[in-house]
């Protein structure tokens, strides 16, 4: 391509509207303009970013044995009224009404779509294991669209679908998937992680998040420094520490007048956060179906878990306990709660980590105090013990390997084991071998394509702009000419030089604008080129090109020899 | 592509819903899916031939440097007022109501969104011409969807948008644009006409259709038989015939009791049809701004072409008569009309054709009679002239080469040189060399990529299924397997032939399902694959494959060398 012929303009000043890195340069290097909120036309230049990622995805699907296909945007309100999702989606489910008065939405997602094609089409276990993908636009009706691309209302997404006859097809399959996942995040040379996913509102038994990392994620993950280990830091799982100390203190009431946190009463007895423990009132139900007062018990350092708490047995609908529960339960206003002499009996939930402390420091159900030299066993029973609390950095990795890392990651893929929950709903049906007839198990895989590149942008770029990972760039090299309208020899070297490099396969640029170079370079850099090579007089009379990464401070003058040895590397 | 990894679902039965063969054979081959009033799935199959006609037309574009982009599908109502279009486009025009009760619609094509994007992107001549296309999803709320794909609401659509300082710049495009859409019907081995064709709704000064030959088409055209000419029926010019005949018979009254039609006054005097002449009686309006009764004659086997009469000066708002008004203004009741003796002034408009004829019959303005012998100057004024008649099959062709020829077409292209309607009501303006803003001249040009998989059906088919051209097939070849199962040497050597047609680029796909040949071969016809190949032992005992052209009749046994010669060609 011949910038002069190409639609570039790129912007100096910073663009007021944009809040993250990755928006604020897409708009900067011209590559999306918006046309309503959450709506973005892709300039040439954004297109082309989006049209590798798209490449990569569906090369790395196709090896994968995934089917390609495309169902329509528009899907009528029937079929999603078969899986009840037509009220269950909410308002982010784009609803349209035809000429005719007929009920409509602009897919968000093809579970239902693929599933009637799939009754209509298929008919026995021998057509299975089977996986359907298309790479649509789709829309989320989004509160409130932010981040350009990243959070935009109308984006592409590649979307899977696999139908099995049994569970160990499916998981195959979704290993399958998880693996092709790998593939193309590593080809796109993105930093990611597969995170271990609650299952959110599409349902089903597995998922894993494909996270990119970086700053500006909105999902806190916890992963190994020395595994592939990686989860939602909601989900990774707090192991258990090593074996309790022996108890070295003796039970004692210590006068917080006014210290109500366990920050405040570890600065107060000067000794660490990590010695105190907090203690949250919560109301569950006990055995008996009645509401049971539960004291849940992290270390002064740990936090609370919400979703790990309500897995356990009669928590699964929990809620604080309210000030005249607490008062009823424990005698004592909050702030100086604590698991000894409790008023009326309670159920006590001691985190993994706390019921491994010895000679800790509770609230003593007692307004201005708490007990210090608390241990289990001597001064209160042994307790139950659940992990219920957030991992944290510096915690060994659940898979034994390493210790925990948290990070930030922005979510551009998710594999999902679904199950049968929405082939029967919508009574699909093939026959297995004894011939009777199955609901298939299904896996759906869902990539973010567009917001993909705006996640590439948070995770690649510096002051000077965005620096695209080699398979995202929109060229892979371009070859600057330096005064392209003053010295014939300069272009014809150039230009051969662009010839040779795309004849070569090495998705060449030709920036033929007559731009100064200062005005050059920097559009260069900030839309992110790998490699930028330069065509001067002075260079050809030298017979070398001035080579520079993007990622590099310095300039090379290389010969074409190594110029080309460079590039192809 | 090994058929046992792709999903290919055939029927043998033909489908009731179906009105059109492309449609009978697009679900017979299964290549689409219906998921509801005009909105089609597209399976695998179908969709690797959409691929085919999407990668031809993008590569044109690109290479007659129209440069790729993308708008969004969901654009804001606010777009669409600017031009007047939210109110205009009527109820096509699918509209679409957010969570904040914003409106929107699903765009059916991207004039408003890409000018918007012009003007924020571009602002001097120097940038231009340039012209931007996309590839995308469209939405038309047609009030009576059918034929498939071939009217479906939701499609496929190659749009592109040309931007030009003036007149002349556009006009190179317009002619840049038609050349582009002839080389991509010709790659896709399509026979085609460009006609002229009117403006339509989208407004603007010239346009071309392109349409797609085919029996079952919506369009009537006219076309040279030796030369390139064509035109919709509706635009064609008839030209004037060659000079008037001498009078040769006197005027005369003829009673033709109950004879008020051409054909019949023809038949009762025993006369050619091409003899009488036919008055029609239509209301304009005067130099004066009054009303003017009106007579458009034309021969007796023509027909009036609205069109033609309407762009006559004082005809632009014409109705027909009433009968009162006739009664006014030539005393008699309609069937015996003619354009002698009015008892009030009446205006006269004679088509070319019957102002070269001589001794021809016309109703005589006299319940049951007609007149005889009627002869121009001789027996009437000489009339007003004009082209006001459609054309037929014989006339001498506008261009003076050859005679026209009938046909009905299928709408796949249209370009239109748009002028400056978007660009001013947008108020959409570039500097130009005199640093003056002045909005760009426009040009638009829409391909209908989906349309066209079904148009090629219309016009490639036979008993046996679609007989694609090759640019469009799934595959170029199918590589046949008997008893993939049975036979392991049949098999490795359908594999070895499989992997050397693909690795020589020749797109094969290896029919390796195990199918009775009969079967295999019924699918591989309905499916239209151009070339058949089938390996079986007894063909390898003799060193041949069974070859066979789809639109061959017989099978014909070749070595390798001969059957690669064969599928190069």
């Amino acid at each position: 391509m011949r910038l002069s012929q190409f639609h570039l303009r790129t912007e100096k000043e910073t663009p007021a509207e944009a809040e993250i890195v990755s928006h604020k340069l897409m708009l900067k290097a011209g590559m999306i303009r918006k046309l309503a909120a959450g709506l973005y036309t892709w300039s040439p230049l954004g297109l082309r970013v989006l049209r590798k990622v798209e490449a990569v995805v569906r090369e790395e699907m196709d090896r994968a044995g995934a089917i390609e296909m495309a169902m329509p945007s528009v899907q009528p309100k029937e079929l999603w009224e078969e899986t009840g999702r037509w009220a269950k989606f909410g308002p982010q489910l784009l609803k349209i009404r035809d000429r005719k008065e007929q009920e409509y939405c602009f897919t968000p997602t093809a579970e239902e779509a693929v599933t009637d094609f799939f009754r209509q089409e298929f008919s026995s276990y021998k057509q299975l294991p089977v996986n359907l993908y298309q790479i649509t636009t789709k829309f989320r009706d989004e509160i409130r669209p932010r981040f350009g691309v990243m959070r935009a209302r109308e984006f592409l997404m590649k979307d899977a679908y696999s139908f099995h006859i049994d569970e160990d097809s499916l998981r195959v399959e979704y290993r399958n998937m998880y693996d092709a996942y790998s593939r193309i995040f590593t080809r796109l040379g993105l930093k990611f992680r597969a995170v271990a996913a609650d299952t959110g509102a599409i349902g089903g038994s597995a998922s894993h998040e494909f996270q990119v990392l970086a700053d500006s994620g909105e999902d806190a993950l916890a992963y190994s420094d020395a595994s592939d280990f990686a989860a939602n830091v909601e989900l990774a799982e707090a192991v258990a520490p090593g074996p309790r100390a022996a108890a070295g203190e003796p039970l004692r009431e210590v006068a917080t007048p006014t210290q109500k946190t366990c920050e405040d009463v570890a600065a107060l007895l000067g000794i660490p956060l990590a010695r105190t423990v907090k203690s949250v009132a919560v109301m569950g139900t006990g055995d008996d179906g009645a509401p049971q007062f539960t004291l849940a018990l992290v270390r002064g350092d740990h936090v609370v878990n919400e979703i790990k708490l309500a897995k356990l047995p009669g928590l699964a609908d929990y809620r604080l306990a309210s000030e005249a529960e607490i008062l009823e339960y424990l005698g004592c206003e909050p702030g100086f709660l604590g698991p000894l002499q409790p008023r009326r009996p309670i159920r006590v939930i001691a985190d993994r980590t706390v019921a491994a402390m010895a000679d800790f420091v509770v609230g003593a159900n007692k307004p201005g105090f708490h007990l210090a030299g608390v241990n289990w066993g001597r001064d209160l029973p042994e307790p139950e013990v659940a992990d219920i609390r957030n991992v944290v950095e510096g915690d060994p990795s659940p898979d034994g390997k390493g210790v925990l890392r948290m990070a930030r990651g922005i979510e551009v893929g998710h594999v999902f084991a679904l199950g049968r929950k929405y082939s029967e709903a919508m009574h699909c049906s093939v026959l297995d071998a004894a011939g009777k007839a199955v609901a298939p198990a299904m896996g759906c895989y869902g990539i973010g394509v567009s917001r993909i590149v705006a996640a590439a942008i948070e995770q690649n770029h510096d002051a000077a702009g965005i620096v695209w990972p080699p398979a995202m760039a929109p060229w892979r090299v371009v070859v600057c000419v330096i005064n392209p309208k003053n010295d014939p020899a300069v272009t014809a070297a150039a230009e051969a030089l662009y010839a040779e490099l795309n004849a070569a396969g090495l998705d060449a640029a030709l920036d033929d604008r007559g731009l100064r170079p200062g005005a050059m370079f920097a559009d260069i850099e900030l839309i992110g080129i790998p490699h930028r090579v330069v065509v001067s007089a002075r260079g050809l009379d030298a017979g070398t090109f001035e080579y520079r990464a993007r990622t590099a401070s310095e300039s090379e003058q290389l010969d074409r020899a190594a110029l080309l040895e460079k590039l192809r590397a």
